[in-house]
């Protein structure tokens, strides 16, 4: 279960989430297992990448003092269960995020590390320019190119290619012969875009997830007073 | 002569700035001249923060091989002038961004260095929450208040105190009794927005400008095809 919407860019934000198990497994392993999900998934998350004071993601287990406790392949297939469902939970977080009209998944890829990869991808995701393009269905490779540029991760143009709903638009620092009026079509008609940026420097990679940005989203957060 | 309107979050921006004198002056101290005015104009502007990958700012001037040249009260008398030309083109921009309705300016004072009250200045400035609680003429406390605290410079809420034109809204980490009403009207009422926002560690202060986010800002933006 988890509340989302909008105050979303977790490290963590406005986000409740509460994972329920009968696993038997203690307070120790559960915080590990938990850990390791929120990594790959509340915090893989930005609706507009601002960072609220009231997060929490709580597990709680009725199995805990059960013996025998999960151990080797049975805690392993719990871990990735857990991660599953905290993935599962912060997608539907970006896919509810306030007057979203897309759900957007970023790949970013070939970085030096995955924290590097993170930094890029989150730039791109709070980038308003990004969000109002998607939301125009403008397959704007500026953009979202010059949103990684300013991330802060220093790399040359030449490293850079970027794929939109698997067409490629840029690579290896210029823009490709795409059909944009076809592009742009597939981006209206698809509530899930799919962006894929890579570099090409090493196996640091992240997948991060945001939705675009409306004139409803204006609307929800200055037409009411707190 | 400034050109500006969005992809605005200098460092620098979309932006292209051009000043002519006839001050003799050289190209080191004209240099110098300039880049102190940057670091008091340009670089305290954000629209949606969003970096361009090509900004200029060009000073000219066509007294660069007259004699004497500039130096003692007149060097600082023109440095002035110069610092306050780019601080009105700054300032003009902010005004100007796309689809805006309030013109903000942000003072954050009493930090430990100038960098660091730049830091939490423009993390306000491109809080999406922030800039559509102004155009809804919210004084939402909260939203300044947090896109301060997870700008990435460590405080203590009891170090915090928070003006909305003039007005004492919060005051050493809690909300103060304000009227909220009239403080709306007054919003509403005036498209000039004061935010001023004090620590208590040291003389590192701001001046940044910026301005609020409209359903206009994302009909601009998502819109056209480029």
């Amino acid at each position: 279960m988890a509340k989302g919407a909008a105050m979303i860019g977790p490290r963590m934000a406005t986000m409740l989430a509460f994972l329920l198990t009968d696993a038997p497994i203690g307070y120790e392993q559960l915080h590990l297992v938990l850990s390791e999900a929120v990594e790959h998934s509340f915090n893989c998350l930005s609706v507009e990448g601002h960072t609220s004071t009231n997060d929490t993601v709580l597990i709680l287990s009725s199995g805990a003092g059960r013996e025998p406790a999960l151990d080797g392949a049975d805690l392993a297939a719990f871990a990735v269960a857990v991660v599953s469902a905290c993935e599962s939970l912060a997608q539907m977080m970006a896919d509810d995020g306030e007057g979203a009209t897309h759900f957007i998944t970023i790949d970013v890829e070939g970085c030096d590390s995955r924290e590097e990869a993170r930094t890029i991808a989150r730039s791109i995701a709070d980038s308003a320019l990004v969000k109002t393009a998607i939301h125009g269905a403008d397959p704007n490779w500026g953009r979202i190119v010059s949103a990684a540029g300013y991330a802060g991760v220093p790399f040359a143009e030449e490293e850079v290619s970027l794929w939109i709903n698997e067409t490629c638009v840029y690579r290896k620092g210029a823009p490709t012969e795409f059909d944009t009026a076809w592009l742009s079509a597939n981006l209206r008609a698809n509530r899930d875009v799919h962006l894929r940026l890579t570099l090409e420097r090493g196996g640091g990679k992240i997948r991060f997830w945001t939705c675009d940005l409306t004139a409803e989203y204006v609307r929800l957060n200055a037409d009411y007073t707190t």
